[in-house]
């Protein structure tokens, strides 16, 4: 927690310029290159006639020695408001507002009051919107806009102090911290609380039972398993509810339809938009889906390239460790891990940038749907390097290590290139089998915390000694008889809080989820193995809220305030960890359940139907288990929606109520149909008709009787004459 | 055809009473007992007020020996026009109707005319609901009304003739056709043959694909499994989308949402309906949860009931075909036959009644819900009933067969109690390898004509032997000089004809979907065993659409026009076959694809892994061939969804405008936002808040460039500045 001393703690925040935002909404960071300075200066001219025709006021102020700093605030509240008011119309015509904006403007407000992060995100359309839609059309670090490093808002420290502080002395986070972030850092943020917050509380479960488990049924127990899916199903459908119930509770229900349009977006023709009838840009989702298909192949060159990768370290490795003994043995066991440090990245950056290309080239129209498929890619890049190595050990190395350990030689071969006598020690080979378990433990705790320090400790040093730097320069220039003009006192320290948090990394909440859902990958796919897993889990959960929240409120620079409606792309990721889980947990049980030790490394002992019917019973369990569970969560009460509901039949109710009137609603229009029909209008209305009556047959037939005094009688005489008719024949006989 | 003939074909349509209904909507069958009839009138008075209270008109006349006809219809054209009003609102009240009813009575009818279906429907309300939801309670052969027979709207005849001509005629329905249908007997019939229609439309592929696959490839082609499974989860797919297209088309999407109370439904409290506000009853859904896991071993008891049934059947037919070679083996052949026809109704009836009361206890507040239910457990049922000889011919019999025989010693001894010699003759067993294939024509070919007759040409006959009957009686009765009074002469023919429908069946759909699913399995399950399957299904279901016209027109009482917004429970069995047909599939291909003729009867020869990976691989392949299938489905434009989206969003937009004005909705109420925001004005507005101003540091910041102008002449200053110190730096060194 040095980091946050460091700025809330010992510091004056009156020095420091924490207590005041001067009003500012947004920071524009604005570089240019020192040389070519006419350039700079035209397009700053260009820059700041825009924001102001679209009543933006603005205030500039010295960046760092080569960039500007932008104030930006919304000129007139009116303006402001009128805004606001406009996309509530909007989100209304959508459907994600149940109740239409009214007339009354001062009351409207007052009952539904603009937040933080609502004004924020209008701000930042009314900057980055396109000039035909309204906005200043200033898109960061793009084409005319190159030299503006950033859009972003600023911190609200006193708030930031305040949720920190709060947060690292509570266990739990309630529904009041989560719609704080959601009113600072809009509901896209939140929403990856809420989820950590969930997941969470869940893990209580499974670090209890796994820990009662570790104590008494020990590894790979077949009960831990079952159990351990059925939370994950569990787990999964409750938090589908969660995250409709929220994004209800959060007024953003349905907010994916509204879609930020992608600038970058080539369309092919224009059309008329078949709900709104807007005319909006389309190309052809048939193509879109030739050029999604390219995701196979894609899938495949990672699972290739990143797959041999870490085969052919994990094969070092196992000759290394297990074959070799010759000398240097106990500094060669590094080799792969260097192999996989160096190569890993590397190979992960080139993936990553072409899963990044090939999400531009499916040439998505908007922002989400273009998140969307790069997430998937993603997800497929991590699936294959977090759980490539276990499954190589469970799967590979265990069941088949004898047969495939005589192939080695090539690293033998190779060793021997090196060492003088042409002879490599070794030993002879058994099958490891604590590798599997020392292996899931490295994941599930040593990773962890490893990336914990990751995180959080190497920006923070990275920050630090960057900061040194820039005050080692700003020394020199300072002591240069031409050093730029000092801020004004009154402004100085807030200045400099802005110059550094323009050089803050902008926060990305995908970086999150990913870690999250690829833990929750190890809790499903393999915890079998390791059933203390999930304490693990819990406790870096814990710390992870807080570090994440400290990430965002002194590392990052504010992040836009998103709206969002779930927890978007990564709930299939998550559902898939959830069935696969049941899928590797039947085949782990069965393969080491024996003596707990698994095969040893002859395939030929392992009974594959065995291996084979245990996964198939255990996923057609899980499924029907899913089946069970997403019904019974589907009965169970979820206030959410329900609140939904209830305020969608209410309007309706009153716009019925307004346009036609209530006692017309809920009788019809011109009836007295709220009167009871006595008989005897029923008479006269058949009276009247005889009058008028032509004879038809219809007429004829319905006028035999009159009224239903004559149908009883008629009828009676009917039951009577029969009942009579009947006697007599008995009579007779 | 000969049943179309006879009523519309030869007879003079006017004398057979076809031609009008004489305006009526209703028909009560009132059946009263012919000794004690004091209680018979005093329930006939109570009818025909309570009729009368809610404004029905009604006309009486006699019905057969111990029945009188009570005709019904509505007394004031008004009075329906309200009540549909009513209920119209309701449906937007609900969000099924996109466009509030309006004031404009008139023009409102004129746009959206009543439909025979919605009269009829309301009307069956007004006389079902209970008394206190304004209804006259009437609910036949319950409690109070067990009189009542039926209730049952007229046919009419001139459509219907019309419709049954048209059918035959054609080979493909279109949505003309479906429209009418819709029109007269509602959505939820509309609903089973725009279903049928699809289904015919679907088969045609797997039919000329079959037909080429029985030729080129044979039985058992992995080529046609894949193929087969791939269709079926097109069509159930696009079904899905279809459904809710229809539902929007016909304005019924969400009308599952309005419920029918189900008049049995015992509840527990009374709450207030979350959504309405209304107070409701309410039965605790996990008390039902509870019930409802009685389903499980139901199941079960189908399961060992039927399947022991069917594998005993199953077993003698064996024991007798294939093993036995004694006396009187070509009449012993048909026992396993003449027990299954009279042992399988039996437990089928007592099954099903099991069902019913099971569905029963489990409470269902509504009809729907409770139908649902039902159509669940007679799945199972017919499930059973259906498939299992084939599963157990094709998974029991040919790879366990020459186990099991010996088994089949128990008949050997059977029948040696039954011979003379005490000896039995037998030949040696051999796996009869034809019996699979000679199975599946069965089912798919023979089982189909028969039903058809049994559904056809059974009930056509039992109506003509039974009218030959009554008309027998009636001479005899016109013979007794206390005869009935003979009906006015320009009402006999109708009371004729009305008498006859009242004796009619009532028509079920859930049959007619039950058989189109069960046949549906056969295709989706085992097609691969014999690949004409489809062809058999497409010239039967041609047949099939026009037999059950028949039903409907001829057949049966012109049944309730429900409403309904898909094809209900029985969209779950589909997918489910759809699913279990990639799973059978390929378990057939991999036994049997060798030599066409499956294993030996020997199960050692199976390799067990080989079946279970062929099984696991199909299912894997099955469903990711459904996700993608799912996806590109949803991709494609779907006109009825869309036309909803569409409807709603200018419903908003029109009601916005009504509210708060067109003007105020574009730009927000008290503004001038439509105009643009100059830089005048914003220095306009800096100029008001510095002379307002208090010299708080805010405002001291940002008055520091008064507008844009002093801004870009600032910043521009800050550029060049760093510009020229560059060039003094660059000069001095």
């Amino acid at each position: 927690m040095a980091s946050l001393k460091s700025i809330y703690g010992s510091a004056d925040p009156e020095k420091a310029g924490l207590n005041s935002n001067f009003n500012v909404d947004y920071v524009i960071h604005y570089q240019f290159p020192q040389t070519d300075t006419t350039e700079a200066e035209a397009r700053f001219v260009q820059l700041i006639e825009s924001l102001a025709t679209v009543g933006l006021a603005t205030e500039v102020r010295r960046g760092d020695k080569s960039s500007l700093l932008v104030f930006v605030k919304i000129a007139s509240e009116d303006f402001l408001k009128s805004q606001i008011y406009r996309y509530r119309v909007q989100d209304w015509l959508y459907g994600v507002r149940t109740n239409a904006p009214s007339k009354d403007l001062a009351a409207y407000f007052e009952a539904e009051p603009v937040t933080d992060a609502e004004r924020l995100r209008l701000v930042y359309l009314l900057i980055t919107k396109p000039k035909n839609e309204g906005g200043a059309g200033v898109t960061p670090k793009v084409g005319q806009w190159k030299n503006v490093a950033s859009v972003f808002p600023l911190h609200n420290h006193a708030f930031n102090r305040d949720w920190i502080k709060r947060w690292s002395t509570k266990y739990v986070l309630d529904a009041n911290d989560l719609n704080e972030i959601r009113d600072k850092f809009g509901e896209k943020i939140a929403f990856y609380f809420a989820f950590l917050q969930s997941y969470f509380t869940f893990l209580l479960f499974p670090a209890c039972f796994g820990f009662g488990a570790w104590l008494i049924l020990g590894q790979f127990s077949w009960f831990y398993a079952i159990v351990n899916s059925l939370w994950c199903v569990v787990f999964f459908e409750y938090w589908k509810k969660k995250e409709a119930d929220l994004a209800v509770e959060w007024g953003v229900r349905g907010v994916s339809k509204i879609q930020l349009p992608r600038p970058q977006f080539q369309w092919e023709r224009e059309a008329q938009d078949p709900v709104t009838g807007e005319v909006v840009k389309v190309y052809s989702p048939f193509k879109r889906l030739q050029r999604q298909l390219l995701q196979v192949p894609f899938a495949v060159a990672c699972l290739a390239a990143l797959g041999s990768l870490i085969a052919t370290c994990f094969s070092i490795e196992i000759f290394i460790s297990e074959v070799y003994n010759g000398p240097f043995k106990q500094y060669l066991v590094f080799l792969p891990t260097v192999l996989l440090t160096v190569l890993m990245p590397t190979l992960s950056t080139i993936l990553t940038d072409l899963a990044e290309r090939l999400t531009a080239f499916e040439n998505y129209d908007t922002e989400d749907a273009h998140k969307a498929a790069f997430v998937q890619k993603i997800f497929v890049l991590n699936f294959i390097t977090s759980y490539t190595p276990i499954f190589l050990t469970a799967f590979v190395y265990v069941p088949f290590g004898r047969v495939l350990v005589p192939y080695l030689d090539i690293w033998r071969a190779t060793a021997q290139r090196f060492t003088k006598e042409g002879k490599v020690e070794t030993v002879d080979f058994k099958i490891n089998p604590d590798r599997l378990t020392k292996q899931i433990i490295y994941f599930t705790v040593t990773a962890q915390i490893v990336n914990f320090l990751l995180e959080v400790v190497v920006p923070y040093a990275k920050r630090k000694a960057f900061r040194a730097v820039k005050e080692v320069q700003t020394e020199i220039l300072s002591k240069n008889e031409d050093a730029l003009p000092k801020d004004p006192e009154e402004e100085a320290a807030f200045l400099a809080r802005v110059r550094n948090e323009a050089e803050l990394d902008e926060y990305d909440v995908t970086v999150d989820y990913r870690e999250m859902v690829v833990q929750f990958g190890y809790l499903s796919l393999f915890s079998v193995i390791f059933p203390l897993t999930a304490c693990s889990f819990l406790v870096n959960n814990w710390i992870e809220a807080r570090s994440d929240a400290m990430k965002i409120a002194i590392g990052s620079k504010r992040p836009i305030p998103w709206r969002a409606d779930s927890i978007g792309p990564w709930l299939t990721p998550l559902g898939f960890l959830a069935w696969l889980g049941s899928l590797t947990s039947a085949a782990l049980v069965f393969l080491f359940s024996g003596n707990g030790h698994g095969p040893d490394g002859h395939p030929s002992n392992i009974k594959l139907w065995g291996l084979l019917l245990s996964i198939l019973l255990a996923e057609h369990l899980y499924l029907v288990v899913q089946q069970v569970v997403r019904y019974v969560i589907n009965k169970m009460d979820s206030p959410g929606l329900q609140k939904e509901r209830a305020e969608r039949f209410q309007m309706r109710k009153h716009l019925l109520q307004e346009t036609v009137g209530a006692e017309v609603a809920e009788t019809g229009p011109g009836f007295k149909g709220g009167e009871k029909i006595t008989r005897e209008a029923l008479e006269e209305e058949a009276r009247q008709q005889s009058i008028k009556g032509h004879g038809t047959p219809e007429e004829t037939f319905w006028q035999r009787q009159r009224g239903a005094a004559e149908t009883i009688q008629i009828g009676r005489k009917m039951i009577s004459e029969v009942s009579s008719s009947n006697k007599t024949t008995t009579a007779r006989e």
